[in-house]
């Protein structure tokens, strides 16, 4: 046998040359028939094969009762029968050589205990015979190239073949993508429907597509993400733009999501950022989904320079608020291009500008002449064309100008994003005979040209950030390892100055301080270390030490302090659940102006691996919320786009007239937090909260780490 | 001549027993016959006359040669000839005692200075024979019940009749919102394209809309507001929805509008924040606009209680996502009720949940039976119902379906948001053949069954917050007076002590403190104000004293005192140009734990008048930068409002352990400025930076105040 490449395994399930249904039966209630219907309906070019207990006739061909009586070798079953019977039915598959399965069936993890155990069973069989399948509870797949069209729902040839592929964790969904993408004249290459991916999944199924020749965009719907780290891999990877509707995100959607395809819930925050950082496109809902995927078949615009010509003045200034807002540019017109549109205006009540109002000029063609000069514009990145009218009395005109100027932006390698308003009929006809994508508002049109701007520029950059980002000098891991290692034996996490001895060890500056345990460490121990000070409680079991008046800020001599320290001793030092191991005297750090008080965590999600977090310390966190999240280890420059992307960071570059932060200490700190997380594995989350960043450098103030489980 | 109400004479221009169309000619490009078509092939009601220079016969009616050549009486006129005829028209038109007239021409002030006078020219005229006109520069009316279609493009019959009232200060852009709401069956009653609005203007028509019985939702699109006062007080008192798309937002479109409409810009977050405090809703784009005109045509929910009944698992996944997303509850299905459920489930292979998804369900009448027994049910308020399905399969079943929940939603006083994936052709038929929105998306579905409910209850608080908030005592109005009229006779603007008093004497507390001209003043005068100090210089042309280091904070006693007294005498004290008065000595406000520093400020808006601001103080300004914005005077409970929709309010409610703030006293420091702002209309603007607010009490302790020129 030869070894296979990995997405070759997955490409087998879509180029069968023999299939054989399970689960048919004459019944007039009986879906696996609509199975068979499909395959027959779309010619599906390869050998059909039936199986159903009952027997029968079906299609002019024989439902074998039982696998054992088809002679011929079949690549590729597909499996609707009750859940209690698949594990049967694969085993059958295993032993006839059948090495591609898709299980339509429903009733497994999705549904009760039993039906994981169904499931659990599934997986061994699949393993014991190099069996790769499709689902459980899903409604299989389809290939528009050769016809294998497997859903258990009848489908109807109106899909067009193009090059959308599809990956949806709920069937229903992938068939409102079909529709959806259909009605915008967007064809599909491949469809999968993936249900409770036991076997194959969607890093599968996409790693495939973006390989596969016929599919050039790739629209995934998901509702869990179980390998987030393998599919950013292959998503920072992908040439092809891959668009992410990743549903269930919050907590009314848990059992439905559950019960449905088994999907668990993702932290939200984490995947935005994942899927962000990996140059992935993450889509909140259908509209944007769609207008997404149309602007993909237009050229991108290479500035943000836009020409705006609009059939009427409202659309207009329409155009230009949606320019506006998206933040492009609208260039004046030269001179040369304003001539040639002069030469052509009926009644002169209209000014010449950009956005441009023909609303006077009834000759299409005239229309067209200044969309090709402007195309030819250098100073012109895209077109933005307003068009309205009525069908009954320009249709004609209307749309051999909309064809024309669609195909003037194919042939300058500009967009020419089309916005029509007309009557609904005209709307629907427009769909189906222009072979360009046409949107339905200003705004609308102007969003998905700023998305595709957007989308290019991230993979530009994630392109050109390809090489990871080292710690320079290296931490010292040994003594890092040494330290965990110690608190691992001792079954906790590290306390305050465990925690604080760990990331100096990684690098990180902080503050002078002393552990004292009595008056007399006060005095002997604080002689080189002049106030005010930051008093801190040590223990092994208080993590919140702030919250129970473990923290005291401010103080400012020795004499303050034996008396603060008295305090805190009667407070904590006979509490015995806590652990007690002493008080942390530091220096406190001066605030000078311009100085910002940021966080730096570091957090293990199960799903996408160690992830770093830069946030605004103290009152901000409550106002702001935002932290910005990335996947450690990260790459040159990604760190400078997460201080870009922190909400108002730019305070950084000075405030009130302060000097600009130290950005260069700071982008150490955070990169010597995301090594930590991937180094040591051991570490489940870390805080450095708050990290004082000014002018001359970055002081961590306080630090808590958790060790896993 | 009995006088009439205002709205009637705009009643009066939608209903004329004759018109007359002035421009009129037998040339193939001839627009005005256009005009003259539209009221033939719409079979206006009243009777129609034509009137251009080069005579001649249309439609089976003689064009005369002058209006003076008609001996009938009529009513309305309607005028398109080149701009510089149509002053000698409208005078004709006057001396006929015509009253009512449309101006479609273009040419006037939205093109050049002479078009500009002619405008001019207009408004005299119509004021002499007391003339109500439309335009210039616009598409004329429309009204669906008597076939006035006045239009110079030709229209067809295919706008339905119906609620939706529309005004839109671009003609394309109105044509552009009749064909959107007739895609989704929604029928207007009139239109108004109110172009340049020299006479009549969106005030008046909303005004009118707002009485008329034929009209159930006002739509205005427009691009400059005049009067800002009028139509939020409109606005305020309509029982029907006001919705509007305020173009022209940013500096892209300014030369656009101003050379399509003559519109001028306005600051668009006062326009923002009027609206919204006049219960009037905004909406920035088509989409959403629509959206919200197709949810109004439902019952609103009363509480946030929502079923969704899938037909697909994946569906019920995206509706509970938008269900979080929108902030609503999914209450479980009660026993009874999942009893009657699971009666119809034939496999039991779904999970019985809200989400409820009846993937497996194939029978509609049982979707009916739950959804009406949902309906029934005192724990929802509404219902979404996520519909998919190929037409050629399910059509005739899923029309039904959908027709049977529509009518449930009007029966129970429900809403029944329809949300349909299905093919393009069977969506067109769907829109065409049910009387009821269907919603593309679960998002725009759910969104839109927020906005209807967010509305509802701005209405409701609108409504019982309508008295007037006094402040309470009031004012020492006469000091003021005096104060204000003092520095206008001196051609100034109060310096920094007289803005001091003039809060002082509004009833906001302040900080003590003294003025010094030399160091004897300090040394004697400050002997009962102990330190710290807040220095500042006080000079009549120096707003922004603290740029130019005349501000010092912190100074601990009299002793630096004197020395920081000393270097700025030496800064200021001889510079003649700032119009040195004095320095003030403040004591320094003691910062507590929770006390927080905010800005109130009040401006003249040209459009909307008195406005009143709050905001953060401090940093927070840069990060946040949303300001909340009212008109004022203010109404009871609006203050209240501001607070809360301030960004991060939740820290007035105690921040890290400290103490609430004393909201009585920021809700009457902001009443307070509301109230100089609407009594000294001599203020243009004022600024009180920063409030310091703690547990007990608010301190102004800075004020700057700015005359009108």
């Amino acid at each position: 046998m030869t070894v296979k490449k990995k997405e070759e395994k997955v490409k087998d399930l879509f180029y069968p040359s023999s299939v054989v249904v399970i689960g048919v039966s004459t019944d007039p209630s009986n879906m696996g028939k609509e199975i068979a219907r499909n395959l027959f309906e779309f010619r599906y070019t390869g050998v059909i094969h039936f199986v159903g207990r009952d027997g029968g006739i079906i299609f002019g061909r024989k439902i074998y009762a039982s696998l054992d009586e088809i002679a011929d070798p079949i690549d590729l079953a597909i499996i609707l029968t009750p859940a209690r019977t698949v594990p049967g039915i694969m085993e059958q598959c295993g032993r006839k050589g059948i090495r591609r399965v898709v299980i339509e069936s429903g009733g497994f993890g999705e549904f009760d205990e039993q039906g994981q155990n169904l499931g659990d069973e599934l997986k061994k069989i699949a393993h014991n015979h190099g069996i790769r399948f499709i689902g459980p509870n899903c409604i299989g797949i389809m290939n528009a190239s050769n016809g294998l069209i497997t859903p258990f729902t009848r489908m109807l040839n109106v899909f067009r073949r193009g090059g959308v592929g599809i990956i949806a964790q709920s069937g229903g969904v992938a068939l409102s993508f079909l529709n959806m993408f259909d009605s915008e004249q967007l064809g599909y290459s491949k469809f999968a429907s993936i249900g409770n991916k036991l076997n194959i999944d969607e890093n599968d199924v996409v790693e495939y597509y973006v390989d596969d020749p016929e599919t050039s965009v790739i629209c995934l719907y998901i509702e869990s993400i179980k390998d987030g780290r393998r599919l950013t891999s292959i998503g920072r990877r992908s040439s092809k733009p891959i668009l992410v509707h990743k549903a269930n995100i919050g907590s009314l959607s848990r059992i439905i999501a559950q019960s449905h395809t088994q999907a668990l819930a993702n932290d939200d925050q984490v995947v935005d950022a994942a899927l962000h950082q990996a140059g992935m496109v993450r889509l909140r809902d259908m509209q944007s989904y769609l207008d997404f995927v149309k602007i993909l078949q237009l050229p991108v615009m290479k500035g943000r320079n836009l020409a705006i010509v609009a059939r009427s003045g409202g659309h207009a200034v329409m155009g230009a608020d949606a320019a506006y807002t998206y933040g492009f540019h609208l260039p004046p017109f030269r001179e040369h291009l304003l001539t040639e549109i002069r030469k052509h205006l009926r009644a002169d009540v209209i000014r010449l500008a950009n956005p441009l109002d023909l609303g006077d000029l009834f000759d299409f063609d005239i229309y067209l002449r200044i969309i090709r000069h402007t195309l030819k514009e250098d100073s012109v990145d895209g077109v933005l064309l307003l068009h309205t009218y009525f069908a009954a009395i320009e249709g004609d005109s209307s749309r051999r100008l909309l064809q024309s100027a669609a195909a003037m932006s194919l042939e300058y390698g500009k967009p020419v994003a089309l916005c029509v308003s007309s009557e609904q009929f005209e709307i629907s006809r427009l769909h189906k005979e222009l072979d360009f994508p046409i949107f339905m508002s200003p705004d609308r049109a102007v969003r998905a040209l700023d998305s595709a701007i957007k989308y290019q520029q991230r993979r530009s950059r994630i392109s050109v950030n390809n090489e990871l980002a080292i710690p320079k000098p290296i931490p010292d891991e040994e003594s890092i390892s040494v330290l965990i290692r110690g608190c691992i034996e001792k079954g906790r996490s590290p306390m305050l100055h465990e925690a604080l001895s760990i990331i100096s060890y990684a690098g990180l500056d902080l503050p002078d301080y002393r552990i004292v345990k009595n008056r007399q460490e006060i005095e002997s121990s604080l002689e080189d270390l002049p106030g005010p000070y930051a008093i801190k409680v040590i223990a092994a079991s208080l993590s919140h030490k702030s919250d129970v008046g473990g923290v005291i800020l401010g103080v400012p001599d020795v004499g303050n302090l034996l008396r603060v320290f008295q305090e805190m001793m009667e407070r904590f030092g006979s509490l015995n659940d806590i652990g007690f191991h002493g008080i942390l005297v530091q220096q406190m750090a001066s605030r000078t102006t311009g100085s910002c008080e940021l966080i730096i965590g570091g957090k293990r999600d199960p799903h996408f691996g160690p992830m770093v977090l830069l946030g605004h310390g103290g009152i901000f966190v409550e106002i702001l919320g935002k932290t910005i999240l990335r996947m450690a280890p990260l790459y040159l420059g990604e760190i400078e786009e997460m201080i870009e992307e922190l909400p108002g960071s730019e305070i950084f570059n000075g405030f009130r007239g302060g000097p600009p932060i130290d950005k260069v200490a700071l982008n150490d700190a955070i990169l010597r937090v995301a090594h930590l997380m991937v180094r040591f594995s051991e570490i489940d989350s870390l805080d450095i909260n708050p990290l004082l960043v000014d002018s001359s450098g970055a002081l961590a103030l306080d630090a808590r780490i958790i060790l896993g489980a």
